[in-house]
């Protein structure tokens, strides 16, 4: 293997690397990055970028082992680490322990096609935790099993990735049928598939459903991956697509101690051009407010996209048992569930949520935790 | 006053006001408004949008009393509210309580300009409560005076807008010099201007900052009006503004319990233009990964935002007592302190968040309740 090779530009330093490829380094960025501007307790920058030229000078590159030891015209020396300028090539994504690519699935995945992982072993174990978080952001839906009979079984497995998210249901939420219900999860009725609070800036992460008791006749789950509904959508018809992406729509919920809105449109494409979220929740969508010169063809679009989540292709229902726990993306998989008839027994999930910051937080930690223990 | 005047289109009811405009509903709209749809308790919506045709052919309209009596050719018959459809005219923006202008600031507003409240009456009275939370809303800085000297004063406070918002931070947190800091906040360097936790999907909202007591030399608090400073940028260097609009870059925070990072721009816009969202923070931003096409180019617009972070022209110096609170938009203001001598006395603030979505949405109650107490 041989080395790195230089090129020195007055305002740019060429990097040929030794497997050929090109990287173009602006002298501005290198400055800015040069490790000598670091706080060293925190971490964080101390570099006041205001203190450097606009188009620092570069006269000299070479390789000092591990180092590339940079000299410019104001007679800064940086000794720039070769990894993390490997790592940080300009236009290049940087290895993340958090990005990880969804799996998309449709009903033929089946119900034994959801990933299933035991409680026990999640509490106790991080490279088991680490591997059903995994499983959980891959295909955005898992079963948690043989959780123990007791109300707060499944918040601890929740809180093993992190902190619980408030929302104006509170911290943790008891789905079962209430008199003067709030929502219709708090009745009986059956729910179409959606996500939890489309009306929130961002709306809850990761939901976890831990079943107590599903007694009842009827209350069967319903999920589906809003992600491949929406990639199939765009493949379909792509025009229904782009609008969906453009077009925000307000959503609404308001009770006696809230009244939370926003606009936003109901698939969200990440910098890539990936989705990366799913608002649907036709109870919570408000009166359309886009132009009538476009309302009409948002219309088709939106139901195309509704049409979907009717669709068996994409369906997968399944009964929970008392002891399992669902746990799903609220910002991509569905849920919802079926009627259930209240005099015939009694039907009790607990509920909460963990933002996706906590999660991957969580993930890159642990990621990190155990590469040190493989390597120690 | 005449009745608003209807003319009957297959697709298209075209309304004209009383007051000679026109707006065009389209058939798909007035059906899916229609008021037989929500559910009588929750006031969610029932309605299944797919079981109407994409196209309902409209046969006649008629004015009845405050209602539009709207026929259909599949013999549907809707009793639609005048007023329902004045407020929610196609493509423009209905009116909301939540819907606060902000009013941009400079160095010339000076501390007097900021406006002042009392805590004990805004602890008991509501209509005070309302005219402190859009004052915070409207200026995006408002001080708080006379709070009792303890500990939980400002957060008794924060709490009577909504709860609070948990970080990695936790839910409240003290601002003073600390062993072993994970943040420069906690160390008595100075702290430019910037805003907390860029490196959240949604960074927190607003910032509760009581001062319990500030007895060392140096600490004088800085802020700035973030909004201010991007559209001065925008007038004088679009270029500029548009890539610190469409660049996003990485922000981070990561320390024993948490890893916490986001890709978004500096500055975000909302649906119609304006400026929503700062996020500068020089510390927790990570090391930019854009193309190096458009790198010098960006840099060169991330430091015309960041020399204006430094203008006297945009800042206010005060020195906070004991017994005051600032209140701040933290995803528009900048705030910052000067660095203090620990050994010359003590410097203790207590803080906390309350999100966007609590805040507008506790103004939207007040505003009703309000409104209310005035009609009856």
């Amino acid at each position: 293997m041989t080395a790195p090779h230089f090129t020195v530009q007055t305002d740019m330093l060429v990097v040929t690397w030794t497997d050929g490829t090109i990287t173009h380094f602006p002298t501005i960025w290198l400055r800015d990055n040069c490790p000598s501007g670091l706080h060293p307790e925190t971490h964080e920058r101390l570099l006041d970028l205001l203190a450097i030229d606009e188009t620092p000078v570069l006269i000299s590159a070479a390789l000092d082992g591990d180092f590339a030891v940079l000299e410019y015209e104001d007679a800064h020396v940086s000794h720039m680490p070769i990894a993390l300028m490997s790592a940080h090539r300009p236009g290049r994504r940087t290895d993340d322990a958090g990005d990880v690519s969804a799996q998309l699935w449709r009903a033929d995945l089946g119900i034994l096609g959801i990933p299933r992982h035991i409680s026990a072993t999640i509490m106790t174990d991080d490279q088991a935790l680490n591997t059903w978080m995994r499983d959980t952001a891959t295909f955005g839906l898992t079963i948690v099993e043989h959780l123990q009979d007791r109300i707060d079984a499944g918040i601890d497995v929740a809180e093993r990735i992190g902190f619980l998210r408030t929302t104006n249901f509170g911290t943790t939420f008891e789905v079962i049928n209430k008199p003067d219900p709030n929502n219709l999860a708090y009745t009986s009725v059956a729910l179409p598939l959606h996500t939890d609070l489309p009306n929130q800036e961002v709306p809850p992460g990761y939901q976890f459903l831990h079943c107590l008791a599903n007694e009842a006749k009827g209350g069967g789950s319903l999920f589906a991956d809003g992600f491949a509904m929406a990639e199939d959508l765009r493949a379909e018809d792509p025009e229904a697509f782009r609008l969906l992406c453009e077009t925000p729509i307000p959503f609404r919920f308001s009770d006696h101690d809230a009244d939370i809105k926003v606009h936003r449109p109901v698939i969200t494409l990440g910098a890539f051009g990936h989705v990366i979220e799913i608002r649907y929740n036709a109870h919570l969508a408000g009166i359309f407010d886009m132009s009538a010169k476009i309302m009409p063809a948002y219309y088709r679009a939106y139901r195309a996209y509704m049409a979907k989540t009717r669709d068996p292709k994409y369906r997968i229902n399944f009964r929970l048992k008392a002891g399992e726990m669902v746990v799903f993306d609220n910002r991509r998989v569905l849920h919802g569930r079926d009627s259930f008839d209240p005099s015939t027994g009694f039907r009790h999930l607990h509920g909460c949520y963990v933002d996706r910051g906590e999660f991957f937080s969580r993930l890159r930690l642990l990621e990190k935790e155990i590469s040190i223990a493989k390597t120690s």
